[in-house]
């Protein structure tokens, strides 16, 4: 079977680890790329222009929309986040699947233009394990917190759009568990209507 | 998560291997029942009563139709085959799997009342192979490799119906395939309705 490569789009509790369980994923499996979004906010201390974002303008952005260059795009807290298109088609034009971490404004209107995007839900094993991660980061406010579990509430409504949930409670497995999703993902009929033809055919001929 | 048992209903064509396959899979995962269908059918050789079939009469097996002991049932070649329920239900209610290995039919009878049902779809590298297949095991006529190919044909027709196929080309990583979608396949939201509410409830307390 010729593996074509599909759009894997994450998304979860902000604290939900969904970041760390996809470089992880990219660093152990070559058939992984990860695509890096554009984004209008400020880059925050540490991040790096082309590595966390493409921190661009929000000229620049509304030009890209305006191109049709992003395959998705939202604004949140008064920014501006999308997905350029070019590195995406590029990767699955050569069968490799692409990661795409992003909300699930970003995911519906993924999943109406790849209808063979598998869409995946990270959460923690329960709500008081979330907010303790949040609160172990030490690096936000109170208000921030609160914040960021209204938030997840709010998330939480949509999680059965998603495909499949994933519970990230041991980063090794969870990675792991992953991995088997996207692999079974590849394994649809929908996902091999070439090779089903093709057996189709071959039976035709007896 | 709390794991709750799902049907796995395996069909493929003749020769494909689905009965090796399950075999290895429930020696090696605790997880799975393997349930034992009915069938008015001879034993064949070797064949042996609770074993491979429940053989019984025409007239046991209309009984079990009309007492509703049948979750699926089907005629093929002048013989039923039908899957008995008691034993399907309680694995369920264990939280094993249940693998079924039925034809196309019953696969449909079974996703019907199970909707949360998985129908696995065997399938050999390629038409070339499965001949070969047929013709290697020595013991059929043409005329009856010529009718299974001409099967083939027939059950390939339904192929789109099923959630995922499995190409069986090396025993070992067709079983370890097999085990990866099934486990995923315990990670759709539809399956884990009951964490996903407990965790919306955990988030409205905050």
């Amino acid at each position: 079977m010729k593996r074509k490569g599909i759009i894997i789009v994450v998304s979860g509790f902000s604290g939900a680890g969904k970041g760390t369980i996809m470089k992880e994923l990219t660093k152990r499996y070559d058939q992984y790329a990860l695509s890096i979004s554009a984004t209008t906010r400020n880059p925050r201390e540490g991040e790096e222009n082309g590595r966390e974002y493409f921190f661009i303008t929000t000229e620049e952005f509304e030009k890209l929309i305006a191109e049709n260059g992003l395959i998705e795009h939202a604004k949140y807290v008064n920014n501006y986040y999308g997905t350029p298109r070019k590195y995406v088609e590029e990767k699955l034009s050569q069968g490799i699947d692409v990661i795409l971490e992003i909300e699930i404004q970003g995911a519906l209107q993924i999943k109406e233009q790849y209808s063979d995007a598998v869409l995946l839900f990270v959460m923690p094993p329960s709500a008081q394990v979330l907010e303790k991660r949040l609160r172990g980061r030490g690096t936000e406010t109170d208000e921030v917190i609160a914040k960021r579990l209204a938030r997840a509430k709010e998330e939480a409504v949509g999680i059965e759009k998603y495909d499949y949930i994933v519970v990230n409670d041991d980063l090794d497995e969870c990675v792991e568990k992953v991995h088997e999703i996207i692999g079974s993902a590849h394994n649809t009929p929908d996902r091999n209507a070439d090779f089903i033809n093709e057996m189709r055919e071959q039976l035709g001929k007896f």
